[in-house]
C-alpha cells in the first residue's frame, strides 16, 4: 500500500482569500509609530506628520481575474487602476498616487502594452492619480498586474470597517449585480464565438451590464458628496466579493449583527431583465455577484434627513446587536441567516 | 503567399526592462503637487507635509527571478522584501512599511506560504518594517510576488540618480559578483543533482557566494553610516543589475562620465577562486553579474576624509565630464567604454 505522504498538507481552496491572509499575516507585529492601521481593512494608514496616508494593492492575474478573449487590453489597464482606487475611496480618503507593475510572457508585444497603459493613464487622468513608479518584467505565461494605490486624508475623515453600530442605517452606493451579469453575457458570447465565428453579437440589451464588467468606474464622487452632505459614515467598505461577503465584514469587525432588506437592494432594469433571461434569481446575484466597485456603509441615524432622497444612497437595511446576527429580510418577510458566497479567487482553480 | 499580417509588431525583447517602462510611461503627467518625484530612481519620493514619503515596488517571478529548486520558500521570502528595502536605503532614507502581495497556484500547500511568510517576517523584524497590507490569489501557474516598500526621509537627506558632479568620488558598498557566482554555482549542482540525485553536494568552499544569492542583505546599515559621518551622496543608487549598467543610469541621470579602475573593484576572495575554477574573469562578473543589492554612490571630493579606510566604502573611480564618456580603466592601464550588460530579465525568456 503506498502511503500518502502529503497527509499533513493543507490545500489552499480549504481557506478562502480573507483566511489566507489573516492567518499568514496572524503572527505579525507593528512597530513603526508611524503604522496606524495594518492588514484587516480596503487600505493600510500611515501617519506622516499627523496627515493620514493609506497605502493598498491588488494583484490581477489572466485566467483568474481577466479573460483576455472579450476583454481589451486598454480596458483591463483602466479596470486594473479603478480597482484599486476603490479601496482608497473606501477609507473616505483622496487617491494621489500610484504604481503599477506588470509581468508578461513574450507572447505580448510592444503595442499590447501601449493599448494596456492607454488604459492605465485613461484612469490615472479620470481620477487625478499620478503613475510614479512601477516594475516591468518577463512572466513565464500570461499577464499578471500588480497596482499599489496611495491616498491621503485627515484623521477625522478616515472611515474603517470596524465603527459600525446597532441601530445605524446600512447604505449603498448605484445599483448592484451588473459587473457578474456582464460577465455571464461575455462567458455566453464566448462559447457562440467558438461554435460560430462568424455571428454579431447584440450586446444593445445588456449594454450597461457589460459596461459594468469591462469598465467599471470607482466611486470618488461619493467621497466628495459625503463631504458636502457633511456625513462621515461610522464604518465603510467597497463591494468586490458581493453584497452578502463585505455586509459579513463590516458586521465582523465592527461586532454587531445586520437586517438587509431584499425589496431595498437596489437592481438596474437591465439586472432584472437578464436574470429573468438567465433563469437566475436577482437577489443572489446582488448578494453575492461581486465585482460591482460600489461602496457600502453604515451611518448614524441621525444623518438619515441629510441623505434622504439622493439618488446615489440607498439605504438597505439597518445594523442590530451582534447576538441578533445578520439577516436578510425577504419580500414575504421571512428572516435568513446571511452567508458569505463571494467571488473567491483561491476556490475558481 | 501568406501575408505577415503582424509585421507592425513590436516584440518586447528588443527593448529593456528599463527601455520598457521608460517607453511606457513616458507620455504620463504629473498632477498632484505632492508628488515630488516619478518614475526614474530607485524610489517615487510623495510630500506629505513637508515629509518626504519613498515607495517603490518590485515583481518577483518563479521561472525568471526564482528557481524553487535550490530556493528555499522561505529564503526567497526574505529575499522579497530586502530588494526593495535596498531601493528604499538607495534614496537615503528609513523603510518603515512594506506591502505583500503573492499570487500562487494550487500546487502550493499552506505549509508553503507559511514557509515564505516566515522568510517575509524575519526580514520585517531585522530591518524593522510593518508588513501592513497585500493581496492573496490564485494563479494559473507557478507563484509571483509583488512587494512594495515605504520610506521616509527628511527632503535634506534624500539622495537621486541625478546629483553627481563631475570630480565626484565613485564609491561602492561591500563587495561585488558573489550573487551571480553563487547563482552559477547552484544551477550547476542542480545539473549534478539531475545526473545523480544522491550527490551530496559540498557548498563549503561557496558558502558566501550561496548565501549572497540565497540570503542577500540590504544596506541599512550605510544609511546609518552615512548619517554618522555626516555624508550625503551627490547620488545613489543600488546595485540589482550590475555595476556597469547602475554606473551608467548614474552618469546619464547626472549627465556625467566617468573613470572607473578595474584594481579598485572590491571582490571576495571567493568570488577570485571561484571566477578561476569556472574560468570567469571576474572583472567581467562584478561589471555585469547583478544581484549584489549593495549601495553605488558619488561624493564630494571634500568628504573623503570622512570615508577613507572605512571598510564598508570603497573608492572605485570618479566622475568627469560627461563628454570624456564611461570607461573602465584596466589594470593594464587601457580606457575601455562601459557597456551596460546587466541582468534583463525581458532577454531571458
Amino acid at each position: 500500500m503506498i502511503e500518502d505522504k502529503n497527509q499533513s498538507r493543507t490545500s489552499l481552496s480549504n481557506l478562502g482569500e480573507f483566511g489566507l491572509i489573516e492567518h499568514l499575516t496572524s503572527n505579525f507585529s507593528i512597530s513603526n509609530p508611524s503604522t496606524v492601521l495594518g492588514i484587516g481593512d480596503d487600505a493600510a494608514v500611515l501617519d506622516f506628520k499627523g496627515e493620514s496616508v493609506v497605502l493598498t494593492t491588488d494583484f490581477l492575474v489572466e485566467g483568474v481575474h481577466f479573460d483576455l478573449s472579450y476583454m481589451p487590453l486598454k480596458h483591463l489597464g483602466y479596470k486594473a487602476v479603478v480597482v484599486n482606487l476603490s479601496d482608497v475611496y473606501a477609507m473616505n480618503a483622496t487617491a494621489t498616487q500610484i504604481t503599477v507593475s506588470i509581468a508578461v510572457s513574450n507572447r505580448f508585444t510592444l503595442e499590447a502594452l501601449e493599448a494596456l497603459y492607454d488604459g492605465i493613464r485613461a484612469a490615472a487622468t479620470v481620477y487625478g492619480v499620478d503613475v510614479v513608479g512601477g516594475d516591468t518584467t518577463s512572466s513565464v505565461s500570461g499577464l499578471t498586474i500588480s497596482v499599489t494605490a496611495v491616498g491621503r486624508a485627515s484623521a477625522n475623515d478616515l472611515v474603517q470597517r470596524n465603527g459600525a453600530k446597532p441601530n445605524d442605517l446600512l447604505v449603498v452606493t448605484g445599483d448592484i449585480g451588473a459587473a457578474y451579469l456582464g460577465l455571464q453575457v461575455l462567458e455566453r458570447e464566448k462559447e457562440v464565438f467558438k461554435v460560430n465565428p462568424n455571428n454579431q453579437p447584440d450586446l444593445d440589451p445588456y449594454s450597461y451590464l457589460v459596461e459594468r464588467q469591462l469598465k467599471p468606474e470607482a466611486r470618488k464622487d461619493i467621497v466628495a458628496l459625503l463631504r458636502d452632505l457633511t456625513v462621515r459614515p461610522t464604518s465603510m467598505i467597497d463591494i468586490s466579493d458581493g453584497l452578502s461577503s463585505e455586509i459579513i465584514h463590516l458586521c465582523k469587525q465592527s461586532q454587531v449583527g445586520c437586517d438587509l432588506y431584499e425589496e431595498k437592494i437596489p437592481l438596474d432594469p437591465q439586472v432584472i431583465s437578464t436574470c429573468e433571461e438567465f433563469n437566475l434569481d436577482s437577489t443572489t446575484i446582488a448578494l453575492s455577484g461581486g465585482e460591482d466597485y460600489e461602496l457600502l456603509m453604515t451611518i448614524s441615524q441621525n444623518d438619515f434627513p441629510k441623505i434622504k432622497a439622493n439618488p446615489n444612497l440607498t439605504v438597505i437595511g439597518h445594523m442590530t446587536e451582534s447576538k441578533s446576527g445578520m439577516h436578510l429580510v425577504t419580500r414575504a418577510a421571512e428572516k435568513i441567516p446571511l452567508t458569505a458566497q463571494g467571488w473567491n479567487s483561491l476556490k475558481n482553480q
